[in-house]
């Protein structure tokens, strides 16, 4: 953790450290000396992530608040430790701010983050803040821990295992484009307001599945798991190779919110290609043996979640396939989600 | 570890993984899946610190390679690691790389990295690449471990107690006066090209004293430390203040390098002023109690580090002074180490 001198940042950690530090048995040093030093618990493995925010990659400052930005990527690492089905615990921050970032923007940027990080008592435990000569970029790595063996990783998926995501799909998308200025008139109805803010709400404020990733590991419900950021098209993607195997989707039992077909009826487009191809949902898509469905289903109930069966695990050569509305089956388009910098036209 | 398309990331994280990845008993998941995991070792405390490098305002790439840049990262995560008495293990290595750096250019970046963490094996576990609109951006996080109540903290400073640095001090902010276009032409006898050489290589690829920092804890020798990343005026003022003590520095005392030297006479510039200032050093700067100054002078015989004692610990209200070489006592000025691009004429 060195030291900047712009951002007035002795007086910041300061600040910083009565905000959201926090010492105890655990944290027997967090933010102030040159590391952190924290006792690992008993009998569980650390699980260790780390997600980069850049302005205009990742987000644009005329759409997005500095809470928004600072919730974004908590989500972003707090959903690849749900994907493994573990607990997060501490929280390092890096952030260089531009020089029209000050003090207060940078503490607004902490709060996005502690906010979204507080459910699950995640301390800030270090970080580093510089000055950026041009753009706002931000650095986040969570730790977590899982008892020994229990994690859910991305190549246990087996032939016939069915595949489950949770929630709805392509609302982030859909609000993501609410927001550019790629949105177009409608061609169709228009959008109810209640509609246009729950899909933006889908794209700012996402949450992480962080209790039913747990869950799914502890009762070993999941055979494999991996989060949703980007789209289903191209994490299904990485899951099956990671497991060696194919999958058939069926389009018919995709999640979707009934904002997202308000929307996609209101803008022309096909809301099964949002489903596929949107990013940024955070939602969880996993693997389960048929044995454990009517398990997985009580729990799921219990939970409150939504889970959907929306497919099943085929052999390798298979490849990658979904069966459309029509009942034609057809290869899964090869798409990887493009943040909106990369989409808009420069 | 969410995935960017640009960079052709997917080819470039099997590279990495295949150069840098390992696994084996601690590294139980490494690159590749939504998170890392690793086993902690028995009986350990962890600890973990992040450090950030911005284009332009830590390096600058017309003076810096890809590799110094990696170094550079490596050192100062590596040094705050050292500074605590504890062993390094693990990097997360996150890049915004903007349109000019190509994947060439990002694995020599990590070659940099890994190269400076090699003697210590750490392993590289994961990370996020993206692109960036403008400017290169590097953050690393590196986690270690440490017996546990070993650690050497910054608030453990007693009145009495000898302050000591390892090395020589100011020779990487002569390198870098050097390599920047702020170096005037001598005033006095010209700079020889190995004296040159030597303090440009001490800022381009300074070394962090991991192995000394170990001994220091495991021997209970010293009884708090700091890594001289801002400078020794500042970095001594961190720790004073966590200890809640002043002290005395005996500015004959300093260790100066025979081409800092011969650099201060050939710029006309005050070596002390040097020493007291210039950051990024990366030498380690600790307290010693009295009774056991023997024994370390022993022990850094026999790691064959320098170790000089520059002054002592006094009470609070003494505050932080230097004694000339006149033998005249005066305060120790505030400064912070500015990093070039905040020093130079905008």
């Amino acid at each position: 953790m060195a030291h900047r001198p712009r951002l007035h940042e002795f007086r910041l950690i300061e600040q910083l450290r009565r905000a959201f530090g926090r010492t105890g048995p655990a944290v027997v040093r967090g933010i102030g000396d040159d590391a952190a030093i924290i006792t690992p618990p008993k009998g569980r493995q650390l699980v260790l992530t780390t997600d980069l925010l850049v302005e205009d990659v990742h987000f644009d400052l005329r759409t997005a608040s500095f809470e928004d930005i600072g919730h974004k990527a908590a989500i972003a690492n707090l959903s690849d430790i749900a994907a493994m089905g573990a607990r997060p615990e501490y929280a390092l921050v890096s952030i260089a701010a531009p020089p029209s970032c000050t003090a207060p923007h940078i503490l607004r940027l902490y709060k996005g983050i502690m906010d979204a990080c507080r459910p699950y008592r995640v301390a800030l435990i270090g970080g580093d803040t510089s000055a950026s000569p041009r753009g706002l970029f931000l650095s986040l790595t969570v730790t977590g821990s899982i008892p020994t063996g229990a994690s859910l990783r991305r190549d246990g998926a087996r032939v016939g295992d069915l595949l489950y995501v949770t929630g709805t799909l392509g609302d982030a998308l859909a609000g993501l484009t609410l927001l550019s200025r790629r949105h177009r008139r409608s061609v169709g109805l228009p959008l109810k307001s209640s509609e246009r803010r729950f899909l933006i709400d889908r794209h700012r404020r996402p949450i992480a599945h962080v209790r039913l990733g747990q869950t799914l590991s502890a009762l070993r419900l999941a055979s494999a798991m991996i989060d949703l950021s980007d789209g289903l098209s191209g994490d299904l993607r990485h899951l099956c190779e990671h497991s060696r195997v194919g999958a058939e989707i069926d389009a018919t039992a995709l999640p979707l919110s009934s904002a997202l077909r308000a929307y996609a009826r209101s803008s022309g487009t096909d809301p099964v290609a949002l489903a596929l191809q949107g990013g940024e949902d955070y939602e969880l898509l996993f693997t389960v043996p048929p044995a454990k469905q009517r398990m997985l289903q009580r729990v799921a109930r219990r939970s409150g979640r939504r889970v959907t069966c929306i497919g099943v695990i085929r052999p390798k050569a298979f490849g990658l396939r979904v069966r459309e509305t029509t009942g034609r089956v057809r290869l899964l388009p090869v798409t990887s989600y493009v943040h909106f910098h990369d989409a808009s036209p420069e």
